[in-house]
């Protein structure tokens, strides 16, 4: 029985479409800068907000209607849910998904129990995955939402939440590997602090550290050679969390020697709750070799909390496809839709809405980007505004041929510096609209 | 002639002084921790806010009311204020002072005219803390106040404008030189971005390495063994500053092999316009080895601009005495207050009042802060919420005894972890409040 | 069975007790200012928080332990709620407690077997009131949590909702009056929109008014004469709620006739994530008319979310009662914790920790703002700063003798404005710190 | 001689021009709905941005470049930049311009000197109106900059502040009718705090609403009959401003019977700043009856301080247009470029590219505006989501034909409501994209 009976193949139609169930940018292998769309993207569907999405709020019960859920904590309804999301996946056209081991199955009485039901998931997950031609983008495990984690995971101050986690993790690994997964990702939803009385910030770093070792460890030992990456995100659900944004993510793998072995998942919402735009994230993250992958969504700026917004606004997606075609892809990350549907969108069919119009939005930004690109004006406008670097003096403090002293002396002689020139923000704004509008 | 004639030398007076023109609870000597106050503090005062400060601000022209300064621009002017400057400082017993070079000295026609501008006042400025005793707590350039620097100093677009900031920080390094200077601080005001649009970040972030891997050979060179410290600010100029926030600057510092070389100039009013509170970035820093200084102030963290406040909170002084306390103290370092009077409180009296204020703010946070050491209760609670890392399973993973599979194995054996305790951070509120009220 | 075995009366110690379990301030019968403590405060514990919280976030799973409660949704477990809630409040010497509706008991399949669960249960809330002597500071209906209010209730684009909240709160007026409530309160969490896209603003703020005459109205009709209260929130659940800040709910009030009806309950979190500081919200309110009751607690600023923790910094309680010492009293309202402990805090004994640590808070706050008032220098020195408008031109202005014509002749003949004096908030705020440290 | 002799008349050139200097989408005559494009928008430039923007900063000095201006604070330094204004409005293309008194003319030693120089230069502004058909949208005094309003103007706590700044305003009204202004504006920059503890918010709240009064009466007395505007801004240069959102100041006018005399200036950056997207202040205003006029520009959402940026988002200008749509235009009214150049754009031809830049994104707003009515189907959505409200129940309460009690009869006999429907958010935000890309 269909998940989603009213609803088939999603196709490309254009831009002149009305047809909300219908892309009008998004067309998978329409060649922009010679490679396939779908590869630009390698767009990829959350299992944890579209199954496991309730619509429960911190001042609301849940209100997604799913048919083909019941509700009930057993394998049988887990593996429902598999099919309906497989149905969904199929349906949108969507190449990849990403899922948390507590995602897809249900939690047994002893960890033991838990493993068995989450190998009998995760066979199911295999045969849509053969049947459908899906495939993992990145696997995860869920060491936030269970009370044990209450204090933390790996920055637990029960020594035991940690031992726990890393036979969670030691699961999750063996199981993204057998599911051929691209990546796995940490992101550190408890690794902060709520009160910074009661922490031994140090420790808990210290400990984080270890934990990141030991996986890298363990991957090395049963050949998983998907990437690793870190989620920063400031706070939500801690006051501060440790992984606060790119700049901190990255400082503490170089201050622990984990530096080769993860790269970073930028989300746009994360980035703007840390206050940065996206863009420079990215940039941030690509310039140090950090570029991993990309949680796709937008939030309120107006708000204070990781709405998790489906991303429908050209200036975004265009901005940050300008990212990877700059840094000549995102590949083996992807565009993974850490988003979710509205607590009021609450029908099946909503899910379809939102991953079509995230999709599309970032279908146009491509070739926005792409455009762009192709003119050369705004790259022209750039290295020009640098040009001064290019020859004479700036040229040769770039080459390393100058000093404080030589510099002075060139200075003194010179009087004052050559004037500046407008940096032409409203220009180069005004530039960028002309691909859009 | 006297600037304050109707102010003389602060005293201390103990906490029933209704004296506003006496010190509460600041008492230089009185041993804390078997350590006279100031050497805990080393509070010094900043030649910007105080005597340059004009009280303009975006809406509005200036409200100061300075009747020692004619407002000119010129050397006698200049010296005039450096004399009202010492006299401030040791009718307030403060014994260190901070400065850019454009503050005290007018700027010339030609870099070589405005150099001997400076050595004209740093001879004063040299006599006036021979006469009083004051001490350079560390010196600066202004990179960011001339036109010149409208797109950066080290990170311009304009070649010469890195070449110029050169020359300045020079000559700025060997005034701090000369003047006894224990430390030298970089603020990178305009060295970030305001449009990400007409940004090659990359290349201004390896211009800013370059420039300061050649501050640390000048200062090689002439000998000068003062402290290096960078002062995290994450916006405000420009809308997006490199040295966002500590993690910011330590990554940066260890990307470019500047980490021996620097620690940081933590302020609370970047701190928490950066989304963290004061103490985070102080210990962050510190377990790190990079705590360096202290630029003291406070926010209001309902607007969303560097208000530089005076700090009056007894809560924020005492957290920021804990991380002192806890990490031996701040030397060479000091209790910088970076700090201005509103626009409002346009008297010279104000400025006594609001030093005073936030020495015995801060000598109140000591006094506190070494209660709650002294107590030992808050320390017991926190080793008691650790203490499954001290023996057991916590222990043997610290030591590096445990791996994936060992740990799998202990948990699979396990069942599930060993409960968790409640995090208590309302008693640990509450206990903090036992050494306030 | 007791749900606090191990707690007895909570008593007042005085400051110097190091017993987490009594008041170092809060000392009921004490006379501050020739009234009780207790008289001051009205304090009230909240049900939903105390007896409802979960310890479930947006990330994690319900961690509280409350050995009383079997998580059942019958009446014999609400019930049992109820008991170890009057305990709690007994324990506390609470005189007042809150509640929603639906805290007290589970609905049922209709609305009518829904009001007999109610029913039920207020009979039981009713034996233990007269018990104990805890009174009701007031009722509310939750119109929120339900999945029928996900577009709102009495804003909702579903007529039905409206329908239903109508007979929600016209039963939970019922229950109020018949508990002797002193008031009765609107929250109106889903009142606002997520997507302005969607919504028709105008026609659902005329149904709001609509739905408040009619709560009016019928408060006549069974002459419940407690007093009605709106609350003010910017937002959360909804992105943008309509009851935005005391002036956005004035205004309603005085949009539609509403005014002579209705005061405010102010939340010190809600305040913030408005922009405004608590006393700001206090005092606007104050000065209308509409001061009401104030739901107690603190945010942390720097997060965009209602944390809703338990008070403990003297500052605020401080301006908290400087302002109902100035109004004469919050009466009929009080100061109700609508705080809770942090999902870490899941011991039953940290609801008194926390509730302690809140009212020894305001006490202590209480106890600065008579001082600031017996001692009156701040009052002179406010006297003093408008002393211009108490004589003279300022005196003739107030007296309405003036116009833009005798104005304009007035300063064109004295040319320009006696000077300005210094504001002095650095001043003001070393002479609060005398009051507290 | 020319201020900008390399620009002539900027030109309508359609979509695919690539000249910077020319329009894309703003071509006046064309017709919109059946009106002119010219008269939507009602274009204006702010005389104080783009005449007497020096860039300056809290942390740097002027950078425009601005060879018309000899930076002299004289009679014929300011018939030079009027002169050169002018010149740019018609080379631009606007229709309106707005102006502070202060902004035009210098202050004199006295007040009535003042007044000279201000009639002297206005003189020559009336005739280049006439000279170049350009209007005064509105006029303004400035009552902020000058340090006799350090505490305010209005409401200062000197009274003399009100006197003079009453004096004022009689002028700039005078002058506003002598120059055939369609309105007048108060931007109440000083009328706020900076410290809540040296604040009689109530006294200046009734002397702020004193002078409105004798605003409104002077004007009658002079026939002046433009329209009245506040302007709402939450906070900058002071910590808190009365005027803070639309509600405030509805609720203000209000309360002191104003409400016939005043509409409201609503600016993007202003609505943001106080946590409103502007299309919320805009529709709430325009339902409420104060929907006045616009300040045209946009901010940085992760910036806390008023940016004054140009609009260049097309979402943004789409969603005021739509207001203006559905409140039948905004006469008087119009939009006003309240934007500046950002201090890096220091040539006089960035004057132009951000005007331009504007006026297109605004343009293109409206065909997309337009666009959306026409289609009807956003309309059509809107109205179906309320359609329960239409008949049935719905429209007997619309009706006034229940109570509390007849809806509770009701829903006790339907016992639960209607199920709802999806809110479609998602499915809205695509619709819209479908106009835009
Ligand atoms: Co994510
Ligand atoms: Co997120
Ligand atoms: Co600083
Ligand atoms: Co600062
Ligand atoms: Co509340
Ligand atoms: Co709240
Ligand atoms: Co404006
Ligand atoms: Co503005």
């Amino acid at each position: 029985m269909a998940a989603f009976p009213e609803v088939s193949k999603i196709r490309y139609e254009g831009p002149d479409s009305r047809n909300p169930l219908a892309f009008r940018h998004y067309n998978p292998d329409e060649l922009v800068e010679g490679k396939p769309m779908k590869e630009h993207f390698r767009f990829s569907v959350a299992f944890w907000h579209t199954m496991r999405g309730t619509g429960a709020d911190p001042f609301g019960a849940p209100t997604m209607i799913r048919p083909w859920d019941t509700g009930e904590n057993t394998i049988e309804n887990a593996i429902n849910r598999v099919k309906a999301f497989f149905e969904f996946c199929e349906k949108l056209g969507a190449p990849f998904f990403c899922f948390h081991d507590r995602d897809v199955a249900p939690e047994g009485k002893t960890l033991a129990e838990t493993n068995k039901n989450l190998d009998a998931v995760v066979k199911v997950i295999k045969e849509e995955m053969d049947r459908t031609g899906v495939k993992l983008l990145w696997g995860t495990a869920n060491l936030f939402s269970n009370p044990r984690y209450v204090h933390g995971a790996a920055t637990s101050c029960n020594a035991d939440a940690f031992a726990y986690a890393a036979a969670q993790v030691k699961k999750a690994l063996e199981v993204t590997k057998e599911l051929g997964g691209a990546g796995y990702v940490f992101w550190g939803g408890r690794e902060g602090y709520q009160s910074f009385w009661n922490t031994d910030m140090k420790r808990e770093l210290d400990n984080l550290a270890r934990f990141l070792h030991m996986a890298v460890d363990y991957a090395k030992e049963i050949g998983f050679t998907g990437q690793f990456y870190i989620e920063p995100k400031p706070k939500e659900p801690t006051k501060h969390q440790y992984d606060f944004d790119a700049a901190a993510c990255i400082n503490f793998l170089r201050t622990y020697g984990l530096e080769k072995y993860f790269k970073l998942n930028i989300e746009t919402n994360h980035a703007t709750l840390a206050g940065h735009n996206v863009e420079h994230e990215l940039e941030y993250a690509g310039m140090q070799g950090f570029l991993g992958s990309v949680d796709a969504n937008t939030g309120d700026l107006l708000l204070g909390w990781d709405t998790d917004q489906f991303p429908t606004d050209v200036y975004l997606t265009t901005k940050i496809m300008l990212v990877f075609l700059k840094y000549g892809g995102i590949a083996p990350g992807g565009v993974n839709f850490d988003a979710k549907v509205r607590r009021e969108s609450f029908e099946p069919i909503d899910l379809f809405y939102a991953h079509i119009g995230g999709m599309d939005c970032f279908a146009k930004g491509l070739k926005v980007a792409a455009a762009i690109r192709a003119d050369g004006e705004l790259a022209r406008l750039l290295k020009e505004r640098y040009s001064s670097w290019d020859t004479g003096i700036g040229a040769e403090i770039e080459a390393g041929k100058h000093n404080f002293k030589t510099l002075e002396k060139y200075m003194l002689e010179k009087g004052d510096v050559s004037p500046n020139k407008s940096g032409r923000q409203e220009l180069f704004e005004n530039i960028v609209n002309r691909y859009i509008f």
